[in-house]
């Protein structure tokens, strides 16, 4: 299905009055009804709860609930455009949410870009929501309010621009490396982007055995030898560029055995030409890949993108909902390392049977995906400690 | 329909889960559905609005979604019992906004209690929804918090507990001395709690034209020569009690045409020998009446309780959902006092063709009523020069 196929007419019609309903669970159709949803009868569960607080889990919808999380700083490719206009891309989350993983959620978007405010509002908020999907935070604060949100927060917290989509990266590296019969453990990954994505990125591949990663900014290679580097990136030089490269993008490239694209600065194919051969290519940046996947293919044997349009589409879809699923069905307090790299090793798993250069991961619009991924979170989740449900 | 015919079994069956799921408008099926809902057709809709906020308003759900917000401290009949329990209730508010007014609403309980705390959140919130429900707050604070909230918004903020009862007592007072054929303008009215509802009430009573009220808190009648009231109950003096009177219940009830207990606190049948001939007794304590309804009946001309098992239930229902419905309708900036006028009216002109002894208000399961209260609210917005959408 080509992009170019949605009218802008279409688009907007299918955003008119927003994307999301709340829908009562049981009907109030007679006076009995209203006496059990309302008073007097819910009084006998509130008062339970205030007697038991653990049955708040059993007898509210906050304990499976996910809050969908933005201060609207770096939405999609558009940036810094404020809570407000962020609204639309957290509907359309909550939408995936409830499509793929059957849960509800709800959009919280603030007017605040102070990580001590926006913690301290969820803080407040704690008993109205199970679970914390935060999303379009701009980079460095990203970190820092993920890493204060999991320290104050009970429940599970993931910033799904960092984690989800280094789940599925990871997910579709492992899914090229299965076709062409490769082992990561020998190559060389070029990540273009130190921001929430690259971050995140680099560390779960490193985390999964890739054997080197080599991670750009906007100045050029991360090395430990590099002045003025913030907290973050020094911590990512520490783990990353075991040779010591300096330099830019042509001297990361050199040698290297795969390229993933996350900061949508353009790639010349001369660049790639200058790679392993036969390289893995993911140019994920949108709506413009770094590279465009015609003048990818001439060099590389796998090329990927997250463009609907071309083959090996690598979407978030495929990790978030399950890897939320799989946290509340466990009643996780926290997300951890292996609870992603489960969800990262499911998501290849579903993809297994039908590998191809064209098929690295399953479609987004796969229903296997979700459960899979969140069956293996939740087992992830109980071998860590962090589960307080028995897993199926 | 008796209250006693709800088990336990049948209450806590009916809370399992919670009350309430989010759906999607429009399901995602195809590829199609995703690059609409989702990437990449979403960023058009949020360019657009950062580019024009006012286009939120069209193109997202918090336009029209009510926040439901409490922080526990007086939840029903069980007083301060914590955020997390008080969340049964809130879930069935918006199960009941759902299904009078067809309204969207999402519960946010909060674990603070400052004043100050709760409207800062809430401003942070402020473009995830469109209108609060307060519920549940702890006089005196609920006054501050709401006329803190209204300062605050530029949205509908109403507090159910004082402003949905205040209406649906006047719209009951109404409808039972349209019975009686009496006129409000020469009745005095004995209100028994100056909590956030008895406070209301002797508000809109006055508003409404009632001769004169009597208010007693858990020390007497309030009057502008008491000492350390405070300046909710001093204002509130000195709108009431025109006659000065002094005393506790017993003289406050001495010839009083008709009686609201909005106090829990119980009243003897003498009591109501030494009001008027034949007069009007609201016992609105939940579960349990100041006086049970058929020891009222025995001096009483109109009797009518806050429970479903006998005639004449005065209950919030018939207001909020469809006070928020005309407010939102209106694209309201605010609640004035004249949409709250007109909403008794409305519940009464519903009520009107069918009034009698027992029937002084509709069922609070009349679909009728949501529909006419919207529209009179909606109308009375537009007057009163609040609506920023012209009303059909």
């Amino acid at each position: 299905m080509s992009q170019a196929q949605v009218s802008d007419e279409d688009i907007f019609h299918g955003h008119e009055r927003g994307k999301l309903s709340v829908a009562a669970t049981r009907p109030i159709g007679e006076a009995r009804d209203l006496s059990i949803a309302y008073t007097p009868g819910v009084a006998k569960v509130s008062r339970a709860i205030a007697d038991d607080p653990a049955l708040a889990a059993r007898y509210t919808w906050a304990d499976r609930l996910v809050a969908v999380v933005s201060d609207g700083t770096a939405v999609l490719g558009l940036g810094d455009i404020g809570a407000r206009a962020s609204l639309p891309v957290m509907e359309g989350k909550s939408v995936l949410f409830k499509t793929f993983a059957g849960l509800d959620s709800i959009p919280l978007v603030l007017e605040t870009t102070d990580v001590d405010e926006i913690v301290e509002t969820l803080v407040r908020l704690r008993p109205s929501f199970g679970a914390v999907n935060l999303e379009d935070v701009s980079a460095p604060r990203c970190f820092e309010l993920e890493a204060r949100l999991i320290e104050a927060l009970d429940c599970p917290v993931m910033h799904d621009d960092q984690h989800g989509t280094a789940i599925v990266v990871l997910a579709a590296l492992r899914g090229a490396n299965r076709v062409l019969d490769r082992d990561v453990a020998n190559q060389r990954v070029v990540i273009s982007g130190a921001g929430a994505a690259g971050v995140a990125c680099a560390k779960i591949l490193r985390a999964a055995g890739v054997g080197d990663v080599t991670v750009l900014d906007s100045k050029g290679i991360l090395h430990s030898g590099r002045d003025h580097l913030n907290p973050i990136k020094a911590e990512l030089a520490e783990i990353t560029n075991a040779e010591g490269l300096r330099g830019g993008i042509a001297e990361a490239m050199k040698g290297a055995d795969a390229f993933i694209g996350l900061s949508s600065s353009s790639v010349d194919g001369e660049l790639l030409a200058t790679m392993t051969p036969d390289p893995i290519v993911f140019a994920l940046s949108n709506p413009d890949p770094e590279v465009h996947p015609e003048v990818a293919a001439r060099y590389a044997a796998v090329v990927a993108t997250g463009r609907s349009d071309f083959p090996n589409q690598i979407n978030n879809v495929l990790a978030f909902p399950g890897v939320f699923k799989g946290a509340l069905d466990a009643g996780a307090t926290a997300i951890t390392e292996n609870m992603k790299l489960a969800a990262a090793d499911a998501i290849v798993s579903v993809a297994a049977d039908s590998l191809a250069v064209d098929r690295i991961v399953p479609s987004p619009l796969d229903e296997r995906v979700a459960p899979e991924v969140a069956a293996a979170v939740a087992k992830a989740a109980e071998s860590d400690g962090v589960a307080t449900t028995a897993v199926r």
